[in-house]
């Protein structure tokens, strides 16, 4: 059983680094066994379909997100300290080869392909969302932003900041995209404080 | 000839439809010459291969882009005007089936795969970001914004939140997206304002 866990956990961090190399479409049983090592149905076993192989993958992503940019980022001081310790582990992640790649594409390729694929993703948008609206409510609570600041839009400025980062840095190897990033904070920050 | 230039034109449109749908990689010779009713052979005279393929379906995708976007934006005042004109165009383009799944995400797919069709995309990219930076020095040149606006900077915010509204926009069908939108463009022409 203990030896089972590993071995699908092994097969998950290989499908993970396959998925930000070739995209989430581009992980299938038949290649994964053949990277592992494996046959193709003593790795079927552990997954009985590519759809689950995938959701399983999206979930181990999750995981590695939630230890490297959301678990730290709780352990700072509320308000503007830990939006800014967010966006910093978000930003380190994402420059990782598994930043954005397994989130971002394929939340635009499974646009209008519905199942349980699409539906993970957007639980799992919306679950980031979420967590940028949360830090911007704690930062009205440690009067830090205004009364009156809006989370929302505060979600979506901050939201929008991270996926311009995210495609300056992958794409077009900006050098200066770090100064970018920063000024952009600083001002985002600036907009919704006191 | 002019009924192989139709022929041609006719492909790479079912071509960019079919790329709208499965992403540019999900577009092949065969699926392709079968959803045009053609040979393999046929089709393959037009391009030669696959990547000859991608890149021309990229190219037509540039010249519709340019016509619904760049130009109608080229002709109105120059300044705020036409920053609101072209943000405004940009996202009807992307709120369309070949909006921003024909750039931004092969963008984020061909990141670590060298070659013509990165190359391409990596000079469209610079070209948007280009024109971005261009209306910014427009405006500084109508007196709308202050004359040390960085226009580096706010190219970058105002990709950043083209990319916001395309995956609020497209995954999470949030019927507040364009108010969000809208208010994120407000404050971000005010942050560069005299």
């Amino acid at each position: 059983m203990q030896k089972g866990k590993e071995t699908k956990m092994a097969i998950l961090k290989a499908g993970l680094a396959m998925a930000s190399q070739l995209g989430l479409d581009g992980v299938n049983i038949g290649s994964l066994a053949k990277a592992m090592n494996m046959s193709k149905s003593g790795l079927f076993a552990h997954f009985q379909s590519k759809e689950n192989l995938q959701i399983e993958i999206l979930e181990h992503a999750a995981r590695v997100f939630a230890e490297s940019v959301i678990v730290p980022a709780s352990k700072t001081a509320p308000g503007i300290p830990r939006i800014k310790a967010l966006v910093s582990n978000w930003i380190d992640w994402s420059a990782q080869l598994t930043g954005g790649r397994i989130f971002v594409s394929p939340s635009a390729d499974y646009r209008d392909r519905p199942g349980r694929v699409r539906e993970y993703l957007l639980r799992q948008q919306n679950d980031s969302i979420d967590c940028l609206r949360r830090v911007a409510q704690l930062a009205i609570k440690t009067g830090e932003f205004r009364e009156d600041a809006d989370c929302e839009q505060f979600a979506f400025d901050l939201y929008s900041l991270l996926l311009g980062f995210h495609l300056y840095d992958k794409l077009l190897d900006d050098s200066e995209t770090k100064k970018r990033q920063e000024q952009a904070l600083k001002q985002l920050v600036a907009n919704y404080k006191q």
